[in-house]
């Protein structure tokens, strides 16, 4: 690939504009071939990224707490949330919905207790004074307790505080290692579960969620679900099968209003601290779901924090369970989302390729792992990348410096997608998309980098090779038009 | 390289075994064979590092000036300063000694002046009352003004802190930016300049730096040297040739006195502001440098702040006119110290390489550039890695994350330097050599990692390949003695 002049002789110029363009069409997009309209919309984007770099604050240097503002008044992003993205391929299911939500419109319906631990919040929806929670207070009533506050709107803050990570204070300060910002995260998602596993508020927070990504220009969905019990006011329960119908009912009930809309597909999700016998039972619960719900049920996922968690070679036998029976259960594991090197952990990228794993969620240390990083890039096992998440979860902080920018320079194949949006204080896809563009592309990644980073959302997805066919003639449809109304 | 079991089978462990094997034998020092008393070193370090990364500050995670008495007080460390570590290829020649001894020794010296400017200070050696400098307070004998000062150790320690970058302060709140720190950085150099170009000053400090290197296990220098003027007290003055000459003299006489120290190479450098006229001038009087001091002269470099600068291919002609007069003269270019994307700066590295640089300076941004990095590994063309360099002037936060990590996880060409040790409040190389083994390796890298980088450091120096030869010889027998007397 190299045109080498060897030793003594002065550089060629033409030799050089060579190498220059050799190397950006090696990058994610470099291939794509712009037509009119595309380079001219290419120009504008070049144009505003510019500015954007020239500007004092460059957000994609700065935590994205402190950068929000900055980029939500940025040309750049004001096009990105134009922008058709494609999929996004790895979300959560309880943080798709902005808190401002939940607190707005969960927490004010009827029948809605809260009780406060010494750090947090909980909520339960019930029709009579639900039992008490050991290490909470008693529950009070919501509706009581508004009623008898004079300022409602600092308790729903202080509500929403409990509810996400974001916060005006110095991130630095109020989240200094890894070990507190994954404990706090997980309490926000403590905090959440009584409110989103309320069977009302489960089917309207999912609606809600499909209904901002697509907002967001974003037309399909794969979510880590942990698929818990949903409950109702009488107490009753349901279980995972009756959960996978509701998200498959929903799912092609926003379909038949949002004809532009593709659907929804569900990795079910583990936590990577259950004991072995544990996992060894959920995965079989995986593989009947896969078989009773074939449309909806993509695969299967362990979550939690990577360090603090069981490596995945720890449940080599659970993991084992479908090759062993002969029954079909894609796995899309989270591996690499650590900074720790040569540990146990270290090896998950490995062994979720050993497991033949879909994709790699996160894949952060994949630059560390040549072996595995050679083996991703030859069979296609996309690198889900979400920039805003590991910022915030405190493996990076210049996002310039993210491994996924040396990946994008040299088009190994990466989706980016945005984790847990509610949770960071993002929205949808486009925050994640601006991190990526300015941030991990600089001045160098162009229109056809995002165009590739759609279209890789798609061809990576879970997807039939019928479906994701139609998926693309669908988005490739919404982008024609996305260019045509902006190349100007 | 890959050995594949295809779809659908369960892991086999032997051959997860061999992956595992297989990735680590890729990384830097992974083909070293190890004897017996190495591997009972290796035992003792791994032992060692386990405890690091397990007590909750993790040095190569924190900014090295709140690191720097964690550092020192690890038993690594210590064993790190004891370890022939080869030579240090990339420093340079006013940042080699202590700022202590510049106080303490330089400015009590008779004849030493000072005057103050609104941020820093100057000082002069003069047998009379210097002439005023402009945006400079008057002169005053610093011998009088200590006669004049209650407590000299506060003096003393004000000054220091004008010689030298490291704060016991908050590093992110006094250097919130890379201009600022660039800025700051550089004000360092003006400060001791005064001091290190008096002719006697000169002499020791070069002395005392090759000492300090040497008290630090380092046996070989190649120092970027700006080979200023050099100044008498009766304002006599000297060029670059008595310069050159004089360094000459003293690091034979250094290895005179020191029979196991290799000796010391210059290159040459200038400042990436000045006109493509000067630069003109420059490379001629380089190349007739390197013509009339073939034993000291090493070739030619350009520093100061990348991203402030210009470009290298902004000084083609200049850089062309080596090869264009059929007149030898290596190149060590800076090249990438940026975090910057797609910028006419950001070229630099390909351009260095175009321009046939025996070594990368720095080169942070190599993983980004894929034809560039490529070339770099096929031609032998090394990296000099400087990790507390970089992370103090604000490239990255967390030295895990620096992108020499990959490098090394695959054995590219890398050496380990200190760049400005001094102005750092590093010393030597021991610390970098910390951040290089235990940040970037992890569990991961082993006393083979660190044997490679220090053979690494003669093999990519510009000795010729007979002393070449001989240094690793010597290099070899100090090695045996260190894994002998600390293998237990
Ligand atoms: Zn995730
Ligand atoms: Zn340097």
């Amino acid at each position: 690939i190299l045109y080498l002049t060897g030793g003594m002789s002065i550089p060629d110029p033409k030799q050089r504009e060579a190498l220059i363009k050799q190397e950006s069409s090696m990058q994610t997009g470099g291939q794509q071939v712009l037509t009119d309209a595309e380079q001219r919309l290419n120009a504008r984007l070049l144009k505003m990224k510019q500015d954007e770099v020239e500007r004092e604050e460059f957000p994609p240097a700065m935590h994205f707490f402190k950068a929000r503002e900055l980029i939500r008044n940025s040309p750049i992003f004001k096009l990105l949330q134009k922008m058709p993205k494609g999929g996004a391929l790895h979300l959560h299911d309880f943080s798709m919905v902005d808190v401002e939500w939940l607190v707005k419109n969960a927490t004010y319906r009827p029948h809605c207790y809260i009780c406060f631990t010494s750090r947090s919040v909980r909520f339960i929806f019930s029709s009579q004074q639900p039992k008490p929670l050991t290490n909470c207070s008693s529950w009070t009533l919501l509706e009581s307790l508004r009623a008898k506050t004079v300022n409602t709107t600092d308790l729903d803050n202080s509500i929403m505080g409990n509810l996400t990570l974001f916060t005006d204070k110095d991130p630095e300060a109020v989240y200094p290692t890894q070990t507190v910002v994954w404990s706090i995260f997980e309490e926000t998602f403590q905090a959440a579960y009584g409110l989103v596993t309320y069977a009302p508020v489960f089917k309207d927070y999912f609606y809600q969620g499909l209904s901002q990504f697509y907002m967001d220009n974003v037309m399909y969905l794969e979510l880590r679900a942990i698929l818990p019990e949903i409950y109702d006011l009488d107490g009753r329960t349901y279980d995972r099968a009756w959960t996978l119908k509701t998200c498959q009912d929903i799912s092609r009930q926003f379909v038949a209003n949002h004809p532009d809309f593709v659907g929804v597909r569900i990795i079910f999700t583990a936590k990577r601290t259950i004991n072995t016998n544990k996992m060894l039972k959920v995965v079989e619960e995986a593989m009947a779901l896969y078989r009773d719900f074939p449309d909806i049920m993509a695969g299967f996922d362990l979550v939690g924090w990577e360090d603090g968690g069981r490596p995945l070679w720890y449940y080599r036998d659970a993991l084992s369970l479908p090759v062993e029976r002969g029954v079909p259960l894609p796995f899309f594991f989270h591996a690499g989302e650590t900074n720790s090197q040569g540990t146990e952990v270290d090896q998950n990228i490995l062994d979720a390729l050993l497991f033949n794993t879909s994709r790699i969620g996160h894949g952060f240390a994949l630059t560390r792992h040549p072996v595995a990083k050679e083996w991703s890039r030859k069979y296609g096992v996309a690198v889900e990348v979400c920039p805003i998440s590991n910022q915030v979860l405190k493996l990076v902080k210049d996002l310039r410096n993210h491994p996924a920018a040396a990946l994008m320079s040299e088009n190994h194949p990466v989706v980016i997608s945005s984790d847990d949006p509610a949770i960071f204080g993002a929205f949808g896809l486009s925050y994640d998309f601006y991190e990526a563009f300015v941030g991990f592309g600089g001045m160098r990644s162009h229109v056809g980098s995002l165009k590739q980073l759609a279209i890789n959302s798609i061809r990576y997805s879970s997807l039939t090779p019928e479906e994701k066919e139609k998926a693309l003639s669908l988005w490739q449809r919404r982008w024609d038009k996305f260019v045509f109304e902006n190349a100007f």
